[in-house]
């Protein structure tokens, strides 16, 4: 399961708003949805036409933004963004919607991805004069849109995106206009919708139910979108690749109630769930899940393979931030933190737990360990994704391939490090066929470079890692 | 669904530790797993034998403490408590334990119920002489027993317990002791358990899980548990009376991985969720269950009926305390805060809703009119648990008679004023039978006053119901 | 100087208004004026006629209350309470005012002083059933008034009060009416102002003028004073004694702009300093005064002594709560706190250092060695009061005995042991006169115990002093 | 008197430490000591010799640091920033130091002033491309190192430097050096001193005070030091000009125990009081001086004139940031805040008011109102410098021209308007003479433009004020 990573580095989220009254309000709402996509930081910048406004700050949403505050950056159109947490904290710096200065017009831009020719881009910049105040991909593009030698902010926009490589999924604010790009490979979910007469952006669709908008469709890879007091148009700065979106939306990031390209996330993963019990058959008296992103495939797993369904294991809703961490000596008398079994649904049973993911394996171990601990005679672990073996270089924070336990060893050597009576993955064709996506002309529509190793992009040699670039600064 | 009332009132929980190096820290864990119960006020007593040292404050349990604080008060024995939420908020003076200093010795009590009999016995100390500093009912305790005849703490102790009336799950820290009381209805859930030589208290066992103890026994109706450094003695303050434990600790009020009395709370409302479909056919096309409270009656239902579980909602996760409310105006036009429903799910589809419970009727209203908008053709509310027609006078707020809508409707005006397609409620049989209790020689083992308006104890005339403590004051 | 003692442990501050529409806020810039007199906890409670509302939290002024906090309690009526900082923090509990509530009518109380029979009525009260929450010893006049057999509420407030020992300035509300005492002998400065038709009450005139409210005349000893919507009556609950108010309060603890009993401070101050130059003839260059305390008195000593003030250190003002204390190894290599040497006015100069007190001695060690470093040739230590050499059991903490430099030591002996070319201290005499009260029939109009050791009460043998209160508990 | 200007906008301070183990530490108690010179925001970036590691946040520096957050930065050298508070509060991204970010190395910088040409060269930069993310004349700075041809950092930062015309006294840091440098006006104070065998360098010498370093000179106008783990070697980046220091430094802003460049400020202050003595006869009973800025000069006119020295009003030491404004009724009524009389001093007497300067007038206004309203007979308002005529483009923000009132009045209109009994400003010469700096080959070696409206640098059309910049953005 990914918790384990997640609690260190998640995505981000982006969301922007045009043509409202209550455009910044909105976005806070939006923002809220999309929490669980980071929660390092968050800001908004909304602009009534005059001036683009900022207002951020490190931490949760509910922490950054207060009625007052919302209320100084009231404006017709807002972009937002909620970061995910990096082990150090890099600081308010790189918190975005990032805002950029200029006595012929400001621009603010919300950013979601990894661009693996950063380094070469920044280096490029740096020998033209730029100096960098952050250490994110985004300030990459508002460098090259500056520097672009076209007449208008449109030319100078495409021109920069057509530059760049990798994932990313863009909002850009500026007092006249928004625009929405997303890269040629459609690596990164982003759809549109309307809200009454008001354009909405989002990573997810969470993000419109909540501010009652309705979906309209997916950006399309390559698709450059402006909308200004005249309305939308769509143009492209780049032809669409082959589309390649991140499987493991689907798997394991976004919300059940998301709709990534039109596919529902919640009905996506029970599907892998019956898929798993399809290509696997275990005897067992109750199948589980981890909570919360395993619940769905669990279900699945059940309805299919007809053993009950049982809640094995709940999660401890309030373990936040400023959760205290037991000693290390607590921790050995037995204090648990997050997941708790549940006691008489496990004892004296053979567990089935469904999980959707395995990373390093830390995780797993420790909650085979939780579910024996607590009586379960034996505990099977399926994973409703293949092995992953390779790093991700497009904005999931996967670790470098040395960490990944499936990067060296076998399943079998895996199953006796986590301790299992057995471990089961789904198949890269069970996973692709049952997430359903039907992309004209396309292998799959999918990115399967972290089971594969096939990246759809070009890999530069220099090519950063999501939670390196920490140390880089 | 009492998720209505659960966020304006709810119960409390107390834990307790005697003889453990860390049981400050402990009380710590434990009240981040009974954090459910209570979100107001938190707080712990603990004694190094020489004194009793308080911490207290507003609001959740990771606001309340910091490692420092926690340090400072460390000691052997602890007591602590998770305060329920009121509309108006009553301050820090009510935040429990409350402590009371006494050159013969101090005393410190964490209290989860409510007694019937308050209103009379402060009024027949105050005649005396006693001063109230809070509005509850905990500092009635300390004055009866600081004014017993009796020679010793001990019979002083039982002596007041004796002149309680109502429900009360107690457990009393001095220097010397710690002591453990439960009412003799058994009202409200305390179990009893051991980590290592140290004895453990709490309302539920998921706080023993949390800090590895293991469950000795339930506290029995009537009960007084000393706790010295001499070890455990269990003496009685009164005969028990026919075991009534609260239905609604079941039914929705504690955890699911929580046994409450030797029964898992998961497994008991799966059972009911069996049940209900048992007594009910609808055709339908998915099951769904209002979160988080009522899953586990959904999957049940699901497994009986055969119709599939699905995520029909999701609650978000971040709506908190600091959630930024939207205005009317947003709301109107369709700004969302804690439940979002699963569209795709949904769409097009007849829906079987699962919920624990119906107060008042306006949260059910909400989710049936959130499912239909989202497209369900039909919405059939099925419910958990019996209608709800008398007020609970045991620490359950769920409103007066006049705000209760079973008690002022038939069951097809109540399906009408939430606009679902059927509804439908569990029967008070159905419910008890399947809860599963067998306690010998009594009828039911439960309290079900608010269901058929049979109370265990006492009413009396003047007998103040929770949430209106507050006015009194 | 007593910095050292008024950073760990200071007096109270007392505010009460009746009858003005914006009584709430008005109790708040009370307060903020009183500030000085206590850091520690601030509180308010304030009355609509209906209910006594409360308000209170550990920390400053500023900390404690927020403008829709004011707003909720707003009324007519209100009491307000600042309280000094001890080395251990006691806790919310002991923030006053303290609130009492009861089905016959409730009651707050702000009082400053300390009472020297507390622990033998708070026996008597025990023995009686009396249970207590706090430490203070204004519980204790909360039980007598409750306990006493008396019809009315004024009765009984004044046979309560006329069993108090000790020095206390008390004010009380309750629904219908404020209530002001002063103990007998006049210990604790209390004052009577009015605002329009609104009566106030304050410790000090400096919270009338941040009001605007006009002096009316001094409370007297043993006066108990009624305010009702009726107006206001003044009675008695004691025969005055003859008048001992605390000459420390002249000295340092009140503000410069406040009248004591008709008497401007920063006045007093001066002409001390001017009687020091009288009594005490050094030949020096400059003359400085320990900020902030000892500035007027210092003006008065070059005023006298034709020798020039200057500014020969600062206060650094922001070294507040929050302040990080260096470590130990940091402090050896100087880093400096609080005050920093003007070297430019010191170095190569004869430095006469005015101060207003000597308790511990280690702070003025400091100060001549920070002089001295600072390149001053000579430094002359002038104190504007006598050698403390009693401890105080009437509300100021300035140590036991044990502690007093001055009781153990001649002042030859501690003019060596704070390195200082000579030290002087103030006439008992020359510091009376210069005061100046003119008390009819009265010796001195001045407790003076702390310098003579002759105590204007009874001290009880196991009376206790502030500071030793926290560890009574 | 500049009070009410400070509060909204003050100038900055900077330090910097090069060599200790404690650095990071010890620019904590710098900047500390340097509070008063800006209160809205406040950074330290250091260096370990690896990277460069930032810490900053809006706010004191009490609020902005934490042990914990300064333990993470520790290094061997560090510079800090405290920034001026503005009206409307332009967000984090402008709090200092800077810090830039580059492959081949990173940089930052703390700057005070203002430089009359950052309009033009934002200009010419974002012409070749650059961007800003902040409205800081700082990032000019950075751009033109980064873009400079010289091959080694030290030629590039004096080409940089070289550049700028204006006020600026910066301290920059890479991981191999710090740098400091001022302008060729010197218009700002540097000073330059030793701990040991590290280098400090400050805006004012209190901070070297707090830390326990030695002063050993001021920076030279055009002076550029480069300070490495081989020593320190002084450069220039610019001819020196005429030296014209600000004249505000020593009349109102730097704190009292500062030497700015060997001339004490409080010694200079108490020479333009004694001068104002000079200058006018008023027969009057009392002098007082507007806390805390015009105490000294106060001090001064009371020793030359012989008249009385007296605590006429104090200033409330606990109005801060959190303070609750009285609302316009309230303050009708009477309420107070920051300064109240001292009643028992003025009435009834003619007052000598002695204040640092005049800027709009409405504060004097308020405070001969205060005196008057206390009792006072007569208030001789005198002014220890020349009228404000003209606006500083240096760092020092006192309005526009139109809102100066000395710009567009007679002294006798002024008079009237502030309502006084007189009005007399200290002459130009007397001023000069008696600040008393002996500049070789210098006029008067300040800055007098704001009072005669010569301006030591050329201005350009374009310059912009700094409370402008807000609008700019």
């Amino acid at each position: 399961m990914l918790a384990e990573i997640r609690s260190l580095n998640e995505e981000c989220g982006v969301f922007g708003i045009w043509g409202h009254p209550n455009a910044t309000q909105l976005t806070y709402y939006g923002l809220h949805a999309l929490q669980h996509r980071g929660q390092e930081g968050a800001g908004i910048v909304s602009t009534d036409g005059e001036a683009l406004l900022p207002l951020k700050g490190e931490g949760m949403v509910s922490e950054v933004f207060t009625p007052e505050k919302i209320e100084k950056i009231a404006g017709h159109a807002a972009i937002g963004h909620v970061r995910y947490a990096t082990a150090g904290g890099s600081g308010i710096e790189n918190v975005q919607p990032l805002l950029f200065n200029s006595t012929t017009g400001s621009l603010a831009i919300s950013h979601n991805g990894n661009l693996v020719n950063a380094t070469q881009l920044k280096g490029h910049l740096e020998r033209q004069g730029s100096i960098f105040q952050t250490t994110s991909d985004t300030e990459v593009l508002a460098h090259l849109i500056k520097r672009s030698g076209y007449a208008t902010f449109e030319e100078k926009a495409k021109n920069a995106l057509s530059l760049l490589k990798g994932a990313f999924a863009c909002v850009i604010l500026t007092e006249e206009a928004m625009y929405i790009a997303l890269d040629p490979n459609g690596l990164r979910p982003l759809s549109l919708g309307k809200l009454g007469d008001a354009w909405v952006t989002a990573s997810e669709t969470c993000a419109f139910d909540i501010v009652g908008a309705e979906f309209v469709r997916s950006v399309e890879p390559g698709e450059f979108l402006i909308i200004t007091k005249d309305g939308m148009r769509a143009e492209r700065f780049a032809y669409p690749a082959e589309r390649s979106i991140c499987t493991m939306e689907y798997v394991y990031f976004s919300r059940p109630d998301s709709d990534i390209d039109g596919i529902n996330v919640h009905a996506a993963r029970k599907r892998l769930g019956v898929q798993l019990a399809k290509e696997v058959q275990i005897e067992a008296d109750v199948v589980t899940g981890v909570p919360d992103s395993s619940i769905s495939a669990a279900i699945g797993y059940s309805e299919q393979s007809g053993i009950p369904y049982e809640l094995g294991m709940i999660k401890n809703r309030y373990v936040g931030r400023t959760f205290i961490q037991p000693s290390q000596d607590l921790r050995e008398q037995g204090v648990k933190m997050k997941l708790s079994p549940v006691r008489q649904v496990v004892k004296g049973k053979r567990v089935i737990m469904v999980d959707d993911s395995i990373v390093r394996g830390t995780t797993s171990r420790r909650i085979v360990n939780l579910l024996k601990e607590a009586g379960a005679t034996e505990v099977h672990v399926v994973i409703s994704s293949p092995p992953i073996k390779n790093p991700c270089f497009y904005g999931i924070d996967i670790s470098t391939a040395g960490e990944l336990i499936a990067a060296n060893n076998t399943i079998e050597e895996m199953r006796e490090i986590i301790g299992a009576d057995s471990l089961t993955f789904l198949s890269v064709d069970g996973m692709v066929q049952n997430i359903g996506r039907t992309d004209p002309g396309s292998k799959c529509g999918h990115c399967l470079a972290c089971f594969t190793g096939e990246y759809p992009t070009n890999i530069y040699p220099d090519t950063v890692l999501p939670h390196e670039k920490e140390k880089v600064k």
